[in-house]
């Protein structure tokens, strides 16, 4: 695929060779220097690759690093400015960066179309000077951006209150700033790798549409997630999603549902959220996965990042509870998906290979006194047979006689050879966060709940039937 | 209150004087020495305050105590049979358990009625042998009491296999076992307190009904959660449910829901799952509030165990996030409830109190860079509201200037001196997870998402609304 011109555009901001902090400060907690703390630290760590510049009238250096007074007398080569000086300056500061020839923008601060008339006075400047100059924004009102590969990351809050995840396929758009910090700092603990996190607030430039567009030539990037109080470019959304989907999946937590929530949101980001109907047939029409909440986006997402795609939608499940057995069969149904009748050999080669309490049949039941070895065997029976498209795996790890490290071993070994998405649900504490965490290591995804894992392979069915009906047109 | 038979009769399976453990081993993994060493330890530590009598006629003693070849040599004073032999010689030891006049057991033992024709014959031989005999029975194919302030814990997964949560005021009735062992196990990791659980498994004569009933008096118990695959007895159900909920809140995971997943319970437990409308009726009709799924369950029980109830639907969100405050308010008329119109005087009071740029309103957006102080504010202005029912808190702890401690100690003096119920929400990771813990021990139920939070806040208004209708009658 030739590249759009989009792709250019955006790099910079991802992986700039030089970066300018226009409001660097030595003062501890603030924004300017949390920001600038950020790039000297990944440069340190050997993360990040560019330069730093940190811009500041007042001072000539910051924590041994040279500080220059202004954009003007910044040295060529800067390819990317964030800024997060108050919003009255931003205008003659766009107009300095425009001089200087820089095209890529990052605005933190706030104080802008959020807060009303003036506001937005002042976006309207800004966006005119980058228009005339070619200059492509991020924000203003946001917390930026976060690459881990390529130590990016002007999320202005320190190590101290929010911790970052590790690199992984997903990536993350999120109009709302506290919402994606909260976010990382989940992500982190729940071991969901992030490729890149895009905040961008007031949007008044680059926006989902751009973004999608981005990803979808990004090698890194299996699947995109998209947190949307409003669009404000329908046609635009509409066209890049349509072109992205058939790619790469496409998940939105669309807030602002409800009349309530419309209200909440217009005196957030001053979204119109407008109707959620409209958003509903949208999401349909161009192959989106919409999220009911952010554990069902990342839920869905880490299945993406880590399965294949189902042919269909005929689902086996194993289990060693019967109860957790009977509320996955629940979700099969509660999801729109098919329980999968199992082949007569498959039925028969159980049967010959249970000890006669097991229970051969979909569900499968290894019961409580299993060891791995009985998994392996409703896994192989699972895995070969023609009538299932996908398999849901329920441990309990809790069960006296499972040797929890060869089941592991198991289970990722059939996600690697099968052709068919196998995902896991495990219940428990903390010797069972443990072993879960394990096996995601190893390309197995981990739910809490049996609900929570089918509606995860839901998902997968859905944007399969979707491919599926696209490369019929 | 004076207090039914039923409490007598079941009391000594919480805390008997002296426990037989028939079938206990010295065999470390096996069922009957993991019930045995539970037992064993928790006397150790001085929680266990009863007499334990292994029986095994192979053994003189197990770990330094006496054991005994059978039950008739054992001593007087023994109020609880815990049985962990073989399913066919169960009748027999029952004979002699009521020779003995032992009225308590729990029959851990399966391979009975869940395995056809002949393991029901079983199952009448021993009911017949305890009617005649008043004795009461747990089980048969279950694991049993676990009752963290009295030491009794017949579940036989070891400490290594699974953690125990601490005492607190929520009974925990499980129809299966390995779901009760994945729930015990995952309480333990969320802080939730449990004072009593019950797994009865084929729950050929303890039930439900009978549960209910005795923790309906049980003052430790503020709150009743069931896990059930089918009913037995519809009507004495129903007649327990009718005298309990005025009392307690009982809330009820009903799984079988679908035509899958009934399918799945008749070769789990055996039961008849019935349609699932009867079930909703009977729910509506008896007061029990129904929950999608286990985390639903313990989302509503944490809240009814922290949290007055309160006097209406009308509901106030107070946030520094505005994207989680549009989703908690997409969160409340999702759930029916309504979003509280604020009194003149208290926008009043926030605006005055208020820097310009935080958003006095329903939601209540303190914004990004607030500190404790204006939590004060915003919580004092809607607890003195008489709009407002019910209060949602979410504290994304992640921003800058927010005193982590501070904010903490608020809350939990609001909570403890307003009318009103107060659940806070806390999206994040691991830090967010050490202050969430602080924050429940002071009082106040966390919960991850705003959806969650607002999830819970429905489970109050719609029991308060019960209570209203059945007080009214």
């Amino acid at each position: 695929m030739e590249k759009p011109k989009i792709v250019e555009e955006l790099e910079p901001f991802f992986n700039p060779k030089g970066v300018a902090i226009i409001g660097a400060t030595n003062k501890k907690g603030k924004v300017g220097n949390v920001i600038f703390e950020n790039f000297k630290v990944n440069k340190e760590r050997g993360i990040f690759k560019g330069e730093i510049y940190p811009v500041n009238p007042k001072l000539a250096e910051i924590d041994g690093i040279k500080c220059y007074p202004n954009v003007k007398s910044l040295p060529d080569g800067v390819d990317l400015a964030v800024i997060s000086i108050p919003a009255p300056f931003v205008p003659n500061v766009m107009k300095e960066i425009a001089e200087k020839g820089i095209k890529r923008v990052v605005i933190i601060t706030g104080g802008f179309g959020e807060l009303g008339e003036e506001g937005k006075k002042l976006e309207q400047e800004i966006l005119q000077i980058a228009k005339e100059n070619g200059i492509r924004i991020i924000g203003p009102n946001c917390v930026g951006v976060y690459v881990p590969e390529t130590g990016v990351d002007t999320v202005f809050l320190p190590e101290t209150k929010m911790d970052r995840p590790t690199s992984g396929s997903i990536a993350f758009v999120s109009q709302s700033g506290a919402f994606a910090a909260a976010m990382l700092d989940w992500a982190a603990m729940a071991g969901i790798g992030i490729g890149k996190m895009v905040s961008y607030g007031n949007k008044i430039d680059v926006d989902d549409a751009d973004l999608m567009e981005y990803f979808m030539y990004d090698d890194q990037i299996k699947v995109i997630t998209l947190y949307i109080e409003g669009v404000k470019d329908g046609r635009k959304f509409i066209e890049a999603a349509k072109r992205v989907t058939p790619h790469k999946p496409v998940i939105a937590l669309k807030s602002g549902r409800t009349e309530y929530g419309a209200k909440a949101a217009s005196s957030h980001t001053g979204s119109l959220a407008g109707a959620d109907v409209i958003y509903d047939a949208v999401f349909k029409q161009t192959g989106i996965l919409r999220a009911e909440d952010f554990e069902h986006m990342f839920d869905i997402a880490k299945a993406f990042a880590k399965c294949k795609l189902p042919k269909g939608d005929r689902i086996g499940i194993i289990t060693d509870g019967g109860g957790a057995g009977v509320m996955a069969s629940d979700a099969v149904a509660k999801f729109g998906l098919k329980m999968a009748n199992l082949s007569e050999e498959t039925l028969k080669y159980l049967k010959e290979n249970f000890p006669p309490h097991a229970v051969a049949g979909n569900p499968t039941d290894v019961v409580g006194d299993t060891d791995a070895q009985r998994y392996k065997v409703a896994i192989e029976g699972f895995v070969n047979d023609p009538n299932v498209d996908g398999i849901v795996i329920i441990t309990l790890f809790q069960v006296p006689l499972l040797d929890e490290m060869e089941l592991i071993e198991i289970l990722a070994d059939y996600a690697k050879k099968s052709e068919k998405p196998i995902i896991a649900v495990a219940m428990g504490g903390k010797k069972t966060e443990y072993y879960a965490k394990i096996l995601e290591d190893k390309g197995v995804p981990v739910y809490p709940t049996p609900e929570r894992g089918v509606r995860a392979m839901a998902g997968l069915v859905q944007y399969a039937k979707y491919l599926e009906k696209v490369e019929g047109e």
